[in-house]
């Protein structure tokens, strides 16, 4: 019955029950995550996005709006089964306005292809996700996915000025309006950004886009001395133009990465203890320049410190490599690993990787370290043999609470980009209260009463 | 009784009644605004802002939040009398840490101090509004304020990263975390910022911090056409870097301040259509030169411009003496002001304008028009005389209607840094449909179920 009503809404071929469902759909890129459901639709226009919600409201039917299904804590997947809602088909870039500096995007479109369309008009978004040639600029939004250029740009939440969403009621509106600023009424455009999709479903974005700068400049700099890597953090955090890139390389990391690196890759064979990649971006070589000659002054007062400099952009390339092949690395020799990107402030981040050494040798489990160190939000992967799971798996759950506990004790949080979904729910009274649950539990129910609109995510249903 | 354990709670010298209130709790800076009430309360901590919020719901007596009295919507004047909570005691800037790049302040702390420490600790936060000599960091965190700076760095929802706030049953809670990213439940952060006190009170704000640009430059353009500024925005506002303020000071505002500006005012006697003033900061000569050479680059294409650079900053000082002279301008000659503060799409600015002259013909009403032009936030200052006001007040409603119409209808918005308050609520609807309203509305409900908070604001209780 739902079935032929959803046939009606957005024609038969676009419905999809039982075996007719391909595989993909039942799970995502989360650990061990996936979940049954009855009925696939793909809707094409928002219009038969607001037609399936007001459908599975009145028939009181779960409804999980999915993405490009990158995403790693599980919340594109159904916890109450019900109907899942693919996004893929809103995928057209509406309009890139140079003149206003936004565009126009269904939120279907894969976040990389709109940042090459942004592009081949001559500007700029530099939010860029490592899922970026999968994930759609919805996922992203519905997390507030950041990636390696945050530190000097900001998140998703910084870019989106206003959006389309279709309500669990099936009714549609516009969050904002398409400007800059703006102090009219409660903002919405942000509480809808990081939301998870429980508080409706987005169908378009108006992004903030910028001029793209000419120049770019890479560097790596190698370190014998995890402490040295993070005190340069903080430095070459002071310095003005903030590079747009500081990603930490740990010893973990590396070593894991080493046999899928080039040869040539710049002081691998020194055995370092950490690598920083520095990016700075520009509008000519001039300021850039000057900020360089900043980092090489901050550099001389740490220590034992070499630093390889770019000449071309195939360097630059085979420096930024070590984060390209980390993904193979992690799925090498049989491992699976669970993706854990709490934050701390950047001060804390030597006491932080302390802590994780301690917990990796308590619990004899093997701890990958690796990202966002200007924002103090690094990658923890933590790797599991895929074939002996069933016996370790015991040990995710208490790995991970300790993680979590030890970042909110240094002042940070539980994720900078993944989100919670269902996944990593479990540890949210690590950080939040029963009050402030309670508010996000408040929030739910003023948009979504009947708690159609993806279930069993965030505890706000727990 | 009220009185009395009020007393209780913040000790009885600062709790004041009838003829103990100065005349200034009545008011602030809105036109013709102003509103009785029982009780001012001045608590000096956020224990004794949430004792003071507790007995408020128990005797279900409004409680209105106020700043520095600064607003020019309404939002500090209490629309059903009830107490008034002045922050002024919360004024401590409690830390700035620079390595972790956030500063943590009272929300109480008048935002110029707050800028003015930032500084001293070789640090920047660049969001200046035009009242932050008096205004508070609370209230300009309760109306995302802004200023000229916002075109390159943002509005105060860019900075603020997390939030101590006292709910509406007086508990106590952090919106975030003291990190710059963060995916870990709603984004109450966000919400907060432009919520004009209706869903809490905020008593401490974490603020994010820059490294102090080391140089800057100022400008001014003179234009014989308002067409080719408005042109000159768009073009210039291509430019990497950004300029930090992009003002457009249009020919009647010219000439209000004229008899204000000093006799050296750059091309003042050549009669000119507009004036932009911009300014770039940035980390060395190099880069702000690259600017400016771009700039010359756009402006020699577009016609009849003269340029004037400020080569020191006395002469950086003079170009800006437009902007500061504009307030005493105002009131001169027996007029007041009622600033209108739209938001249109930048490349609307043109049409924007000449509707704008479209509406003064037809009331034969004075509107004076400078402000922020790359947002496309323009203040549009409706002056009206003194003695003539009972007779001209009527048209105000008529005239504020139709400014807002255009700008919702070229795309904008109401209110892009002063909120809406209880000025401008009756202008919601020509934005929001009757759901955007209902959403906020169940918004309230779940932070205020007795609506004891800022009551009479925003259409919440209407």
């Amino acid at each position: 019955m739902l079935f032929d009503v959803l046939s009606d809404t957005v024609g038969p071929l676009n419905v999809f029950r039982d075996g007719d469902i391909q595989p993909q759909y039942f799970s995502d890129q989360s650990f061990g995550c996936s979940g049954a459901f009855d009925i696939l639709v793909k809707p094409a226009s928002v219009e038969e996005v607001s037609g399936v919600v007001r459908l599975c409201n009145e028939y009181n039917v779960p409804v999980t709006p999915r993405g490009g299904g990158t995403g790693v804590t599980g919340g594109a997947i159904p916890a109450r089964r019900g109907i899942v809602l693919s996004l893929e088909r809103l995928n057209r870039v509406i309009s890139i306005d140079k003149r206003n500096r936004y565009a126009i995007v269904e939120s279907g479109t894969i976040t990389k292809d709109f940042c090459s369309m942004v592009e081949q008009h001559g500007m700029y978004f530099p939010v860029n996700p490592g899922s970026m040639a999968k994930s759609f600029i919805g996922g992203n939004i519905a997390e507030n996915a950041a990636g390696i250029r945050s530190c000097a740009y900001g998140t998703f939440v910084e870019f989106v000025m206003n959006l389309e969403v279709v309500l669990p009621s099936g009714e549609i509106i516009w969050t904002g309006a398409n400007v800059h600023k703006n102090a009219t009424g409660f903002n919405l455009t942000k509480l809808f950004v990081g939301s998870e999709g429980v508080l409706g479903i987005i169908t378009k974005a108006v992004i903030k886009i910028l001029p793209k700068p000419a120049v770019n400049k890479v560097l790596v700099i190698s370190f014998m001395s995890l402490a040295e890597a993070c005190r340069a953090v903080l430095d070459l955090s002071m310095i003005s133009p903030v590079a747009c890139a500081v990603e930490l390389v740990t010893r973990s990391a590396i070593e894991l990465a080493a046999p899928f690196l080039p040869a040539n890759y710049p002081f691998l064979a020194t055995d370092p203890e950490a690598f920083l990649i520095l990016e700075w971006e520009g509008s000519s070589n001039a300021a850039i320049e000057s900020a360089i000659t900043s980092a090489f002054d901050v550099l001389d007062k740490i220590g034992t410190v070499r630093v390889f400099v770019a000449k071309t952009a195939e360097e630059a390339d085979l420096i930024w490599s070590i984060r390209r092949v980390m993904g193979d690395a992690m799925v090498s020799d049989n491992w699976v690993y669970r993706d854990i990107d709490a934050v701390v402030p950047p001060s804390a981040l030597h006491e932080y990787l302390g802590m994780l050494d301690v917990i990796k040798l308590k619990y004899g489990v093997r701890l990958i370290c690796f990202g966002h160190a200007m924002d103090g939000n690094l990658h923890t992967m933590l790797l599991l043999s895929r074939d002996k799971i069933a016996l370790e798996g015991d040990i995710i759950d208490p790995v991970l609470s300790e993680i979590y506990t030890a970042a909110v004790q240094l002042g940070g949080t539980i994720s900078g980009e993944h989100g919670i979904g269902s996944l990593q729910q479990a540890y949210l009274p690590i950080q939040f209260n029963e009050k402030r649950l309670d508010i996000m539990r408040r929030i739910k129910v003023a948009f979504d009463p009947l708690n159609i609109l993806n279930p069993g995510k965030l505890m706000l249903d727990s």
